[in-house]
């Protein structure tokens, strides 16, 4: 059932690299600083050595970003008051880099690409888009599955295919991005069945919507829920593709392949917001090692983000109330990370630099 | 008593300019995101506009980190295990470019300046280094005012200068570093003046000491406090120059200069950590104002900047477990920053961008 590309992307998934870490740490005790002073960007260092078993690890640059764009069916339930055209139209803002995942991405030195997995518009070529639109916008998960199995996959190799074609021009680590109005139902959906918490707790209010279209949206993912949990029974993880394609939108699959991507070449991927988050547990349903090529950008305020990591053991390393997607919180975390390897690059050590050490003093 | 540059410093210290934050307001609502969905950065947005007194305010382009390094008098009671000729060597370090904050500052494009304000060493001109020691290291708190009057004034005008010369030279956006052996333990005293709060509960464990350490180091505070306390009865407020004479390093003097005088010009400067924060609440005791142009770069892992920046009413941007100060978290803070003033300046406007909001549909 899983297609050729995915099985050997799967299997190329492979855990941290022990010896690697070991190095990153022996490393960080001999540099000019504390032991353990520069917190979170050392543990962050560690990872990215064994998950590029090289210590220290490549430096994280070129970056880029993938905003993975689709439409929603369940946007006919009334989830959201932005009409739909609006994907289409923020893709225009995007490939004119006027949105403000562009101005962020400016400011951090992230190269932004849009991809076209579902939006459900004919989008003229333009530079920056990459058009692989698998359909236009998923099915109402209320009445029917999403997607089909065979859409499902194909959204997840386009993902692939972007991080491939990304990594093999040089990229040395990837950005998660989205635009899909409605995304965040089917976000909240994808959270729920793979975490098993309600839906009641998982959805937020998106871009800000009022309380009656809140209650409207947690309904309607429970009806979908109701609709598609039994053929799962309960047990999400043996057919995670199948929930994908039942709950999902183009771009969470399409995330979800992207992760795998960048996971089976071994460079690390920055998710965004909650809409990554779905696609993070799709990602490690299917390939559990997935997790370790996984930075968590930012802490968005949609509850269901924060019940994804928290399954994810992904620690975010801004909090700064964004609740915007595109990628915003992916490029303002991307400096943290690239800091946190550049160190190992470019400090002195002890030694080398001629600086006296807590310990020399307490002999 | 109050030098002729640092009265006119304090006269120019202004409030925010109310018109430009409304201007910030209307036009964070046009621009193509949900309202309030960019969380913190737009809030700031609105202050650093208030803060230029234009909307949008100036880039935050050029930005300089100015590290004040000095020397500890009360070092001689043990309150850390490094030795002091570390600040010197950690000076050589940072103008080599082999310290942390050099390789933080090179990802996020600030550039880094040392100010030798009060090492206990000579240290040849060098690229990078500004000479203007004051003292080559503060006498003992615990015996002793740690400067005299004139000492901590002097030391207050280098920072100002500092600032003037770097924002004369084009800097937009100033951030505080600092390098002492030992300015930990001044911080905390510091900060237990200008809060009230306890010794004990502003003091923590700086570079990493043991536990008799910690306790020692609580109990000089309390002596330093104990001996200098009653000359300004309860009030630090009354004379803030006289509690930082007492109390404070040169490099918290320089830092409060520093702070004094990128507010007096309407620039923004980005706190790192406990030392800064200490500095702060001196510039605020000097200039009220001064506190709308600081952002508060980190959490720091010291309690004492905790209960600083709850006192200052400043909320961090990052919390990554930092407490190795040198301004590593003011750098690594920066693109936020910039990044919310770059939003006003690249983002395109729903009109402008031919996006419909959700108002539209609602008509």
């Amino acid at each position: 059932m899983t297609s050729e590309l995915l099985g050997l992307t799967i299997e190329a998934v492979r855990p941290l690299d022990a010896a690697a870490m070991k190095l990153a740490r022996e490393l960080q005790a001999r540099l000019t600083k504390p032991a353990g002073s520069l917190g979170e960007l050392e543990e962050l260092s560690v990872r990215l050595a064994g998950l590029a078993a090289a210590c220290p690890p490549p430096r994280l640059e070129p970056a880029q970003l993938a905003v993975f764009a689709g439409d929603h069916g369940v946007h006919a339930q009334g989830v959201t008051p932005w009409p739909q055209e609006v994907t289409a139209q923020m893709v225009g803002n995007f490939l004119a880099g006027g949105a403000a995942v562009n101005a962020l991405a400016r400011q951090t030195g992230v190269t932004v690409t849009v991809v076209d997995i579902g939006v459900a518009a004919d989008l003229p070529p333009a530079d920056g888009l990459i058009s692989a639109k698998v359909r236009a916008g998923t099915r109402d998960m209320t009445v029917e599955p999403a997607m089909t199995r065979a859409e499902a996959q194909a959204a997840l190799e386009v993902g692939i295919q972007t991080a491939s074609a990304m990594i093999d021009g040089g990229a040395r680590v990837l950005l998660t991005g989205d635009m899909g109005i409605g995304n965040t139902t089917a976000s909240a959906a994808l959270i729920s069945a793979f975490t098993g918490r309600d839906p009641g707790v998982v959805t937020g209010y998106g871009t800000g919507i009022d309380a009656p279209t809140h209650l409207r949206k947690v309904e309607v993912i429970r009806q979908a829920l109701a609709l598609h949990g039994p053929s799962w029974g309960g047990d999400p993880a043996t057919d995670p593709v199948a929930v994908l394609a039942a709950l999902g939108g183009l771009e969470h699959a399409g995330l979800a392949g992207f992760i795998l991507g960048a996971a089976s070449r071994r460079v690390p991927v920055i998710l965004d917001g909650v809409i990554a988050a779905a696609a993070a547990l799709t990602a490690v349903a299917i390939a559990p090692s997935s997790r370790d090529a996984m930075i968590a950008g930012h802490q968005s305020v949609e509850p269901g983000a924060s019940v994804a990591l928290s399954q994810l053991e992904l620690n975010p390393l801004l909090d700064l109330g964004l609740r915007l997607g595109e990628g915003t919180g992916a490029v303002l975390a991307y400096p943290i990370v690239a800091g946190a390897v550049r160190v190992l690059h470019e400090m002195a050590t002890f030694d080398s630099a001629g600086v006296a050490s807590k310990d020399e003093q307490q002999q």
